[in-house]
């Protein structure tokens, strides 16, 4: 039996590897390949992908999966190699249901979309991209038929990103969330909004960049196993447990994009390098969810990063770095201006308060688009009467509407979700947090986040993919998902900023 | 037979993927990787290269390649696609001649030797080292046995490296070159040295390389398909012919390291860059010998880069730059200094005149040490004796003796004489430029490259590797492989700056 295990975490470890390469590939594309390296630089992603997918439908990895199941009930769901083999078979179970010929269109639809898109967003010429982006929903729907048994075609999707979830458990958390949600942006909307105009002066870029890396070093994240670069779209990608990267994007006349973008970025990063050495090279090292991915990101950027007992501490030091733009702003009005809450047309840009309005728009419109309710030619007028009704603002181009986001255009259908998951278990998590360890928000006014790190190391990192969402929240917090302690949250922190 | 075709250069294209993947990710390793990130990164690239060995041997290939012989013929030797058919075949034959088991134990025993080099020439102990580097010539024989009816084991790895020569050619063309340089090299060392103090002043390190940059732009590397970045060791790589990157080393007290370091691996990579467009991802993309690739990096080095025309025009703008260093030193004397000869105990700071001495002492010593005439033990003894046989220095150390170069400790053999090859063509490939364009040396004092890079281009770089070096040679210059024209660029230029 060991030799059989030992046979099925080789094929697992070599899987890993080619995902590890595919995505060296990746980040070098987005921040060093130069302009004549792209072309290749596709077929070469294009050829590992192939690769990876038929080292995992290897039908010696089912024989292996099969024998070895009597080993992985010997060895108990919590240990390593009966969570190894179980990732394995998820994987593979998945894998083999899809045949190559509809990875090949997927592929090739996806890629089409996707250059359309870059051209009709700036041009916002809607209707170029639509019959590509009516494609790429068709064989998302197929895809789904590919899992027969779904309570709706979203759950095949929605399971890739955040196991275990389905439809309609995410449109019952939205609905109760969004009961709540609603009254509060109507509230803060009605009343004088903050003045955040001073972090829209010119801030010298290597400057913010300092200060940033500053404040994530601190926070735990490890630049020995990791780095920082820029690009022009953050995001975090990791290649082994030793070896975990962050990039930023910086505006030099708003200071809050590499900031914040730095921090969210770190929460990622930290996720990925705390999963224990142990797991390196299995399928159980990573994120285990979208949503918990995102629960990290959140936490370190709004919870602990847009708190005030954090800037307490960091305040005086920033106004330092910037006295001409910062140094007649006090703490409260800085304090105010990084959590102003205002409607608006970009997810991206949104405040913690409409944040999860945009999200909810975004995952209902998939659902409906996946079972034909709602066509792509509706899409654009949809997406304004809903802007409209939810977030209180008519975008005036498709481009800031149904065409501002990247996801469903590069095929990513049964994501978005996860970012307001991620929302509200930050607070489940961060309760839990302080629960145990009451002296974590003052430690945060002192600049020391090592007893919050450690627990959401111990609690959350160390297990990698070994839990999914809903096992890790049961044992980390007691609770299965709840929004009380997120929107708990939002009403002490926005209470005290507004009349609520 | 169209379809067959098609397949084949699917599976090789497949493998060039594999092969441009490994080496981003060894591109990584030297420029960007965190020291955390070591370990995995070794089990990445040696599962890629694990992959394209089993894509390689897979016998399918070996069924197209018999069944598209007619095709090639039919195509005809220069054809691209003979081309292909025939490069796939050389690779095939070979790779299934060499067991997997074998090259499993090389691969250890290579980075077994590697780890403890690195521990052992800081520490000048050769003993520590030895036993792993006796095992390395040992599997380095071993392997030549794969390939049996050679006339000297080096010849198998010899072919790895400059595809048709054996060490029997090699020897002999070492043999009349040798005896042409032992007495130049004892003329030059009984005169004045040259002074070359002023070069080991203090540069700042961003100019060095801004200046670098403005020549190898100038030279025709296009940095829309490269890029420089700064690496302890100077390299370059290329991924595809849209994408091929330099390194370079810069230090503060030395200005030649980082100025002739970014000419050499400018030329190199020219060469790559020069491919023809409908080569790329195709086993005839890229340099087809060291010896070509050699002849490159020096041409653009040595011939172009340390002549005085070059400098007439050049040395006002680098005296600009670095008025302090430089402002007081005329022309004739910072030629002079730059092409100062000097016998020395590095091969890799070692002048043009010397430097293949230090070549030819390598490739002898590796041949006696494949067939046993040599042992390890016997090697620090025998380097040193033959330093100072025919440099006329005796090492102190094995560090700077024996220890110095990484190649053997790396399992890298059969591979140094092509620098030499590599200075042999450089002057014959540019006297033919020449005597197709006299112009060119007028240009080259003009700062004007154009026309010497078309040549090139025309009559190396495009081909790849469709041809192999003597087939080069004898297309581009009329002549096979001869030192008159090295030795005749060697006498005129250094009959100038001393009495010959």
């Amino acid at each position: 039996m060991d030799d059989l295990y030992k046979e099925l975490c080789e094929k697992a470890t070599e899987l890993m590897d080619i995902g590890s390469a595919a995505a060296v590939l990746g980040w070098d594309q987005q921040v060093n390949m130069p302009p004549g390296g792209a072309e290749a630089r596709g077929r070469q992603i294009g050829t590992l992908a192939k690769i990876a997918h038929e080292t995992l439908i290897n039908p010696r990895i089912g024989v292996l999966l099969e024998k070895l199941a009597p080993f992985e009930a010997e060895k108990g769901y919590g240990s390593k190699e009966a969570s190894i083999i179980r990732l394995a078979r998820r994987e593979y179970d998945k894998a083999v249901k899809v045949p190559p010929e509809f990875t090949g269109r997927m592929s090739v639809a996806q890629s089409e979309c996707f250059d359309i898109w870059l051209k009709a967003r700036p041009a916002n010429d809607f209707a170029m991209v639509r019959p590509s982006l009516e494609n790429v929903f068709g064989l998302c729907a197929e895809y789904s038929d590919f899992f027969p048994g779904y309570e709706h075609p979203m759950d095949p999707l929605i399971d890739n990103n955040d196991y275990g979830m389905k439809a309609s458990d995410i449109r019952s958390i939205f609905g109760e969330l969004r009961k709540q949600l609603v009254p509060m942006v109507d509230a803060i909307d009605s009343q004088e909004p903050a003045d955040d105009t001073f972090l829209r002066k010119n801030f010298d870029a290597d400057k913010q960049i300092v200060f940033g890396k500053s404040v994530v070093e601190k926070y735990g994240y490890d630049f020995n196993r990791g780095r920082q670069d820029i690009a022009p779209h953050p995001f975090t990608i990791s290649f082994s447990v030793g070896d975990v990267r962050i990039t930023t994007r910086v505006r030099p006349n708003f200071l809050g994009s590499a900031l914040f973008g730095t921090l969210h970025e770190a929460g990622h990063a930290m996720y990925e390098q705390g999963s224990a050495t142990e797991l390196d090279g299995t399928p159980v090292r990573g994120g285990t969810s979208i949503g918990v991915h995102e629960s990290q990101s959140r936490l370190w950027e709004n919870i602990v990063g847009r708190s005030r007992p954090f800037w307490q501490h960091y305040y005086p030091g920033l106004q330092g770095d910037f006295p001409e733009q910062l140094g007649a702003v006090p703490l409260d009005k800085f304090y105010r201006g990084i959590n102003k809450v205002q409607k608006s047309l970009i997810r991206v840009e949104a405040d913690e308060v409409t944040y999860n309005l945009h999200v909810m728009l975004r995952f209902d419109f998939e659902c409906d688009l996946l079972t034909g309710k709602l066509k792509t030619s509706e899409l654009p007028d949809a997406w304004n009467d809903r802007m409209e009704a939810d977030i209180g603002l008519r975008p005036s181009t498709d481009s800031d509407g149904v065409m501002q986001d990247i996801h469903w255009y590069n095929s990513i259908v049964g994501y978005f979700q996860g970012y307001t998951l991620g929302n509200i278990m930050s607070a489940q998590f961060y309760d839990a947090a302080v629960m145990t360890h009451p002296e974590i928000p003052e430690q945060i006014g002192q600049g020391e986040f090592a007893t919050l790190h450690a627990w959401l190391k111990e609690n959350i990192y160390r297990h990698g993919r070994k839990y999914t969402a809903s096992e890790l929240l049961e044992r980390a917090t007691g609770s299965s998902l709840e929004i009380g302690p997120y929107m708990k949250y939002l009403k002490t922190k926005y209470g005290e900023l507004y009349v609520l």
